[in-house]
């Protein structure tokens, strides 16, 4: 039995590509929005990985987000302004999102387990109306996923075993380590987070417990299995 | 300026007294409920106190209740089902609560910093709808309050300086000890928290940023200092 389903949230939930590119073009820099907010996101893997692997300690993604804004405009040879970043708190949810949160959170607790801090995941919840139980993820286990202890202490502070949450992503790579964690795994495609052009993540690559279309699906099929 | 207010919840949001009292009674156990309740919190103090002295490393307060319910169970001569430990999941919020938060959450970040644990204060939400925005408090820090370092890493976490917060609390002590660690404060005086004898906490014990006489008192106020 399935007691709460947490989220990836970048890319699952909302659509952090036009929704950064939006805020960069609003700002009137002189440089492609789109392209600016793919180099911006392109930033976030290695700016992690020094974390993952021990040689920096933890900070919240928000510094992380930062320091590559400062990265990005000197290669696009712009100024950004340090407001910028706030960006990755007004990004659109997916138009399947609200609906089917809500449908899920009337039987089970529904949070985020993203990267992002609390903070963050907390100001974008109310831009978006995203209407989460409690906020897990980076910030609970002060390490960033797919290390297994995100996905365990996540699971933890609910005071629930792993095998009764569900971690939904977009992300075949997340679920795999969600699985190693112990969590059942949903997968709901996302073929537009990257763009047009995207090549990755257009079908499930493994046994996911659930493969949905979208989050009205995922919330009529864990309504399926047990209300 | 006030981004966000944190809330002590036992005794703060919830009455906790009447709403064990009448959990306790629902299971039929031979016992006076009240008297059953003021036992079982008041073994919460000394629970707590063994974690914060270091002499026992951080388990979350969920265990802490259920050792509690033992515990007095054996002093009352009655074997409980451990099921009961889930009464403090189901309090009842205070009348002015709900109306307050709402209008407070229009302008401002609303969480609780509770000693109870992010699964506890999720469910104790959806019970007694409490629109928090995030849960904060003893599992962000691993601690228990009144140690600074609760309230500190729940304004860490939120990416905000602690005089950004403001601490709600209806006891005294809970306020001394975030004014110490930077936080801003406000005083609710719950007086009937411990039962028509109560005698602790019935007025400030000091000149609290906010005193407030209830919840919806404290919105207006904080929507005058800065809306």
């Amino acid at each position: 039995m399935v007691k709460a389903l947490i989220f990836d949230v970048f890319g699952t939930c909302v659509d952090w590509r036009t929704s950064v590119a939006r805020e960069v073009a609003a700002t009137g820099l002189k440089v492609d929005p789109l392209a600016f907010a793919d180099a911006w996101r392109g930033e976030y893997q290695p700016a992690m990985e020094r974390i993952r692997g021990g040689s920096r300690g933890y900070v919240p993604l928000d510094v992380l987000h930062l320091e590559n804004l400062h990265i990005v405009s000197q290669r696009f040879g712009v100024v950004a302004e340090d407001g910028l970043n706030d960006a990755w708190e007004r990004l659109d949810p997916w138009p399947d999102v609200l609906v089917g949160l809500r449908a899920l959170r009337e039987h089970r607790l529904i949070a985020p387990c993203s990267n992002g801090s609390i903070g963050l995941m907390a100001r974008l919840a109310r831009y978006g109306g995203l209407p989460w139980d409690c906020i897990l993820g980076a910030d609970i286990a002060r390490d960033y996923k797919p290390k297994p202890d995100v996905y365990r202490a996540s699971c933890a502070v609910l005071g629930l075993a792993p095998d009764q949450v569900m971690m939904v992503a977009a992300h075949n790579d997340d679920l795999f380590a969600a699985r190693d964690a112990g969590l059942r795994t949903a997968f709901v495609a996302r073929p537009g987070e990257y763009g047009p052009e995207q090549g990755t993540d257009l079908a499930p690559q493994s046994d996911w417990d659930v493969v949905a279309v979208d989050f009205t699906d995922l919330a009529q099929r864990i309504a399926r299995s047990a209300p």
